[in-house]
């Protein structure tokens, strides 16, 4: 089985932009973590990131027929794209929609978002733990209907 | 260590209301899923329901200086209650809101959350897992701060 | 056949509050009228009225196998409880919404209803006959489909 | 004494159009029904319907010092038409407002109406039997007050 | 000179209809006024009600060329017929929107105009009144302008 | 009988102020075409203009007792004074609303009014003849209640 | 095959009204120039223009089980008749909905159509071209289906 | 005389919940004082708190008859709920609104009454002042119009 | 101590406007009652009325330094006037808002406040009673806090 | 004369996502019709395709001087982009905005779009033959107006 | 050359008001810094403060004739007064917004400027140099244009 | 002391697109005119122009560190980019926003920004001057706080 992570724009500043906010491990940091637990469930893992919304939309095309799951932190594009929606709709792949920091706890316009309606599931809040629990969750919702 | 679960009003009638969108398993069921993970944790776990908002005021506001962190899915009493918001934020102990459902996949009036600005952080729509995720994501976040 | 009749908040003072819009019969009257015309119609009727938002839900769900339709006058909490809403969609028994007044031509918060969408049928304005008509339209709705 | 009967546009098309939401029954079928009920009440009944907006007001007008009480479906007029509503103000006739179908489970711009603020009371969702639970409501009322 | 002088739906009931609201004149009697005052100033006038939008539109598109202004008491239309608005404009012809009765003082459903801004004037509020001052303002314009 | 005119802020500019808005008579033109008109009706009239909020609610408070109707062209404290409203109403004198513009046909912050719904009648968009109109308007109104 | 051809209110004025929004060509020429392209494609073609609500409803109607496809301009209906809409659903007869102008560059409330999303397809914005370009599409949709 | 103290969800908390907003004092330090006030005005004092929005509604009926004033400080249920509004006027005694903190001061889903609109009057802001003040003002109320 | 008593526009009618609203008081006797319960409580009072925005403006100003805290009852200008709250903040003076009549039993637009949210307290509906209430708790929370 | 096919982002999986929305055509099938029709019509056409909002405003932006029109599918964009708008706005070359489904039939956020109001004209729901009719209808306008 | 550079309402208070907002200079030290600019820059520069609308009203349309440009800071009545936006609508003199704190950083309420879309620059968040920021950019403008 | 010019989509068309908005000055032009000044001022500049969203959000994640202050002028991303905002808050450099055109005259899309709240200030409305005083004011301010 085989997953794909994917981290939206500024998401490579992990770990130096607004700590108290997003914590202090480096986006390097959370992908080598979930490497690691990839191994232990047997799984194959790639990571991506990008501050475009058109190499977003081109990675989750790609990943058709690729992967059987993904794992995504659009960002600040959680809450603007609706290309990387309709990327995500035309592939069919289930996925988990997931942030670092609470969206509800910070302004409005980060409270819509374009791909909560069709996720499998959300996470959000736990800081690096967001991406093990979404990573834990879709798995268990994969080997049950593989 | 002890944590308190509360689950809302309907959540009793688990594995006969309407299954396609909750499952088939009971709250009872989930309760001693919970318990088993709790023994493998070393901790203690109280478990409540009610289909009274005033109950569940009232179990929350008894928790204040009893249990170290709440899991809460309070059902429709997310969507309209300010009292128990308020008996949450009075004790001041960290909270996970979770649902089994994902409600941004359901009705408009089930987007709004009393709950969600406060909450340590959100778990939705894995089913059962929606209980097991969100107390691993809880005792990880209280372990690393206590 | 069995048929359940719910009043809600404020019911109970029926006959003595505000009797221009909610006219002169207690609610004691209108259920000895009920009972009357159930046993001309051959069916059993339970009533049950409460001030408690909880217990309503309670004695909807413990409805649940024993009665084949209900008749709500859910009053106040018609505009503000999802809960009693739920617990009307959990048991799957087709229900009709009755108000004594037109609820239209009171104040604006009255007019939302949390019932409305999913109920078989409902009826409003007609006082103390609202009840009669409703379970006048549920009857032959229960015979035509049982 | 004697009622109108007014059904505005489309309910013509009665048992060919969209049956699923409308049932399987003719206006002709309704309107004999309803003669039937008319004369065991011993009462007199005018039916009438239009796709006209302009004629349903005429119609309207023309009732004034004629009949006692008034049934109308204005069917999608209901949603849009001020004309209709001044129309029945102006000529002081109690009314009542039914709809076939639950207005309230359908589209969003069908939940406004501009009759039901004055209409004695409402009935809609029992189908054909909407009519003849209104006219009851109607008579019952009348003959109080009359 | 040649004025046009219409008025929409159940102003052919005024004098019988809500006088409280709409004064005691009848129809008839406000157009046997205005001819007179036509005949003082030397001009022609045509009068013309219907409660039918399209006969509306007809008398306004039939109107081209033939008269030199238009007063308009588009009654209940005013708030919901873009059509009446798009007959006018097609047309280009000068008009002075009038009503009876302050609409500002009605309901909130009166207060919107699809006529008002493109107007030449609005008179409201003095009874009969309205239609005489509408005339003396509409032709104050037109022979400036002529 | 004796009537008040008042004149709000910006209208001491008229003559000058954006003239293919509002025409190119000066305010003093328009104060003595009214004293003329006046004479005629043998009526006294008063005359007041001024930028200032407070001076508009002063000058109305003093028309206690000694005036029997306002014309109120109000500008721009049409549409954000209360104040001006609570004067007019706290005195008690029918007034009537005027605008040489039409306000319908400008910017939407001028669409609202907060004198309109308590106003006898409401005359716009006639320039000049405003003015006048609505002093016939009062007249008329005021010597068949008086 | 045969299709029907719809034109709502003011379209007869179509050469006359507004020439530079609607062109300059009359309702009679569109129609001439439709009929000549009917018969190169083999099909018949009915045309059908009134400024009645009630008229176009009618003859939706009445098209039933008569023609395959419609071609519906309706003018300004198209933004307030939910009467039309519920002609066009009741018949289940593909539509296509058609405007002469880019109703997106105009009035914000012609942005808005009940017809919209039930339609077939669209086309917006080509002058008389917009009904021969509607009529190549809906015919191109015909044929692939039947 | 006799008046009624009301406290609804969460006051029970009062002291050791959010200090810095409710300040320092008891539920119960609050209706010593109150009592001893009372005695100096010679009147007769019940308190009554819950966290059940049914138990409130069931304490202000029973006031029915019982009592000349009531004092009403509804917390969280003061935003939401209507059944407590009904019971209000359903008994038809004069009663002031109150609340420890200003409420206009905190989250915009406090700035909604539903009892506001049918108060005598309203104190906020003054912590457990509020309250004698409110009593005082209700006093006074009372003494003028027995 | 001394403390400043703030009436706004409209406020010097009182005893002749609207008495049903706003009582049969004067100004002047408001401020003689204030000044003997000043007395009493050994401090000085300065009041002051206008009917001028910017008079307000000005005389909060100058309290800066000389009082220590303020009564306002800024009447329409509450619901208006940002120049008023800003002068407020700027002086950093405790201040109680007071009104009358109970502004939210009456129009729409008395709902808003931008004195409110930085108040220390709020008193309504009390008639007179409102500036002695008021006073009395400005006291209490300076006499706790100085 | 020469024309420029833009088609926005995911339309390169045109033929594998969603087909029941999109039909079964590829994007380059698409362009290979468009292209024979070109040569029938004798022009010259270039297509281009891009999932980047910045790739699609550089292609607008070099398409100035080179083509006489261009037919635009913006994809999600549509509903987003207004660097895009800016982009067609500033070169000033006649678009006909065009979509392969019916966007009215879909969900809300696809109802707005940015490039709509200053468009020639829109053509949608027809599948591939929405690139054709545009195409037609474009160059009938051109051919009218070079 | 001559500008008139006009202060709103609280600006005499620079220097003592909230400094972490507005700075430590007071409005004689910014005006006595402006003039030594005016100085260099060879022109002349008359100042004007006022609490009052009415008098900046007044002091605008004075300026007719007189000055080239304005430079406006209006404070609060920048969000509330339609009269000073038509004062300086009617004298036609070119003038810039400015602000020295950056409004769309503080309450929503001062979001609004009705000054905004008729200036020729606007100017906000640099404290005293805000004025000279906005001197330099209107004089720029004047001497390209004049 | 180092400074950074962020210009975003479309500003590569200066001096050819829409020049009667825009002004006739070419990009290139600003640039230099800006480091002309930037030499007097003896500091250095970067310019940086792109219209991919992504391209942006990684020029000003390069800033970091590297230069003391930013001038943006983000084009149409200003109104829709979250992931450009988010760049700018994480590496924490001060920034002005500034614009050519006077954004609060045209389309109301363009009248919110994503980066005003948290700008050191905005300066629009100038042409080209806009970010010559921009740098000013940003300059003034870096020297006054390092």
């Amino acid at each position: 089985m085989r997953l794909l992570v994917i981290s939206g724009p500024n998401l490579n500043l992990l770990g130096t932009r607004e700590p108290e906010i997003y914590g202090s491990s480096s986006l390097k940091g959370i992908e080598t973590l979930l490497q690691t637990k990839a191994k232990q469930e047997n799984i194959e893992l790639d990571c991506f990131q990008s501050n475009f919304e058109g190499a977003l939309v081109d990675r989750i095309q790609q990943a058709s027929g690729q992967v059987e799951g993904i794992l995504i932190n659009a960002g600040a594009y959680t809450h603007t794209s609706i290309a990387i929606r309709d990327a995500l709709l035309g592939i069919q792949i289930p996925y988990v929609e997931l942030h670092l920091s609470n969206t509800f706890a910070r302004e409005p316009f980060r409270h819509n978002s374009f791909l909560a309606d069709h996720a499998l599931g959300i996470v959000s809040g736990f800081g690096v733990m967001s991406y093990t629990l979404a990573m834990e969750g879709l798995l268990a919702h994969l080997r049950q209907i593989n």
